[in-house]
């Protein structure tokens, strides 16, 4: 058989660790802290049947959203970006610089194929979100690690790490970063933009947490320090509209935009003009403003109940991170306990049955890293099973304690 | 600014060439005979609304539209792949191998993240479809062309390019080809499949147009003559149902459909669930045969309209395909008349305006290939103004041959 481009082995091992990781994920017979989707009742479905009904009509709405569409996408969810999900958080977009992709991971994959040759080295936080390391494999980078405390991505150590492997693009989760809930302190945001500028090194700001803000103080995205063009801002409507509809989007300078829109037509033509359509309409009609408060009033409530049931039945030294956004907290056992080993019996034990995904999957570094931590993800279980399943692991891990 | 890969200047030659070509199409003042877009008449506005209406409820359908899907796409699609348009065609496909893509181009690019790495070599028909050159370029694979007559690609010419080349792939439109609407002959079709598998070479099947038949004999797909899994069908929903909808889909041996999983994951993911769902429903009610002779009828009487109305006004000596077809013909003008020149005068005399695409950038040799050709698309014109375009173009050549 044909041999396959070297980019396929590349990324073989992450492939499978992520397999691995989300594979068992939908067992209904287990508590599931593991996948990172949105609560089903955070779906806007009665919104989005009624928008589809009325603008789904002969010779208006309806042939735009079945019709070829434009490569940079809808005018109307461009604007609507710029003008109620950017303007208010600091950042200045024009609408020709933003571009609609298919979901947030299409984003970054389009920033790989305008900047990254095979070897070229991409810096990660530590830990970091998988599935991008597999993109960044896909395209023959090499990943390196930046060291991460409470306070996000440690600029000190991205210099460092700058100077000695001279990378294309760093990247990072600022907000609510998946898998750890932290977020980059306002002060790192300004200096982590001055760096990229100084360094000639494209900051890959991945935000599609940032809008799922239910406590503490709104932070302005990096992109807002930026001078030079070297920020990008990818973001996603999956955690505030529907990830299912596949929406993103990318807000880069006129140089970068442009060439976007190359990889973009080359990719897949456009993204998908129906979910554009409703999407678009959902952000005139002034929906967005009610259902997002009503979500972030949900995913507070989950948040609050998770934590309380962590601090309550997890052995003390458990460490945990208090995120005032997204949907997941992070947390550190004490005395060195295995979570892939404790994920294993979780599940195999007819009491607990409760997942959540082993920390370890999260480093690149390998080596043990994050052996003994874990990420709890709350967005999508309901306040009551949140408790119970909080409350059956930390009886299993009290036990393996002794 | 951070230097750009290199695929981003191996590509930049095709993407302006496909700006330029298809650029201008839209001035509401021209009669186009320029892009490829299916009618609006044949876009099932009713039915999409009716279906959305009916399937986006809480609780079910709704969340499974809205939500996260699965990587190869929803298995009630895949089902309807495989038994309304492949089993109909000769072809056994277990929707296990079939991966729904973002339109029929993205099954192109992912089939590249599959086997291409720079410098390999793609042999493409003389003329080709520009837009996957573009992909081919990003890819940094070396395109050369193989001889095609009025049945398709010619075996001893891509046997000979083969040898001489040692080509990763071989991409043919072997169905009312884009841009000229001819069909490759059953007897090739065999005889290709059986090369791909002689000299370990894919054979990459882009099928669009092959379910919009409205004359002439069915012919199975090369696909249905693989014997060794090198054959790749990649096909798309945008003819026959609707191209804004971006739902295309790849049918390919299982080592190539599992391999394919991980490009699609590092791409978006999956493809939207909206468009899926809607689409699924449209089969599973049975309204594709229906919808599919109207859309036929249609597109028949506007090639009927179009070839006669090229053999009345074109001047003698003209050349042109019959396509039992598609979207598409080609004609070949007498006494090396330039098309290029030739859309410029038209769209410039207010007595004419009338767009078509000029031959030269379809053959990836250069040299004052295809220069006295055009591609003449007649799908998105209704048949008054189809007879009134050519009118007046045939005037317009009529008249420089003084």
């Amino acid at each position: 058989m044909a041999a396959f481009a070297q980019r396929m082995k590349t990324m073989e091992g992450t492939a499978a660790i992520i397999r691995g990781l989300f594979g068992t994920m939908n067992d209904p017979g287990v508590i599931s802290f593991g996948g990172g989707a949105p609560a089903r009742e955070a779906l806007p479905v009665d919104l989005v049947r009624e928008i589809a009904n009325d603008v789904i009509r002969i010779d208006s709405r309806g042939v735009e959203a079945l019709q070829y569409g434009s490569v940079p996408g809808l005018p109307d969810l461009r604007e609507a970006v710029s003008t109620v999900l950017l303007a208010p958080k600091g950042v200045t977009a024009d609408p020709s610089n933003i571009l609609i992709t298919s979901g947030g991971l299409e984003g970054i994959n389009l920033l790989c194929q305008l900047f990254i040759d095979p070897g070229d080295v991409i810096l990660v936080e530590s830990p970091t979100f998988v599935h991008c390391v597999e993109i960044f494999e896909m395209f023959q980078a090499r990943c390196v690690s930046v060291a991460m405390d409470d306070s996000g991505m440690v600029p000190e150590d991205l210099e460092e790490k700058i100077k000695r492997h001279s990378p294309k693009m760093a990247y990072l989760i600022p907000t609510f970063h998946n898998p750890t809930g932290r977020t980059l302190s306002l002060e790192r945001r300004e200096r982590i933009a001055g760096i990229g500028s100084a360094h000639d090194v494209i900051i890959l700001e991945d935000d599609p947490y940032r809008d799922i803000r239910y406590s503490g103080v709104d932070l302005p995205p990096i992109k807002s320090f930026d001078k030079t063009g070297h920020t990008v801002l990818a973001s996603s409507f999956s955690k505030i509209f529907s990830p299912g509809s596949r929406l993103g989007y990318v807000f880069a300078s006129d140089e970068i935009s442009s060439k976007l829109l190359d990889a973009k037509t080359a990719t897949n033509s456009h993204t998908s003009m129906l979910p554009q359509v409703i999407c678009a309409e959902f952000f005139k009609r002034g929906y967005y403003p009610s259902h997002h408060d009503r979500i972030c009033g949900l995913y507070r409530e989950r948040r609050d109940v998770m934590i309380d049931s962590i601090d309550r039945f997890f052995p003390e030294g458990t460490e945990r991170v208090f995120p005032d956004g997204g949907l997941f907290t992070w947390a550190t056992l004490p005395c060195g306990i295995d979570t892939t080993e404790l994920l294993a019996e979780s599940l195999a034990n007819p009491d607990v049955r409760v997942a959540f995904v082993a920390g370890e999957g999260f480093f690149i570094e390998g080596g043990g890293m994050g052996r003994d931590s874990m990420r709890i993800s709350f967005g999508s279980v309901p306040p009551e099973k949140i408790r119970v399943g909080a409350e059956r692991l930390g009886r299993l891990i009290l036990g393996k304690l002794g």
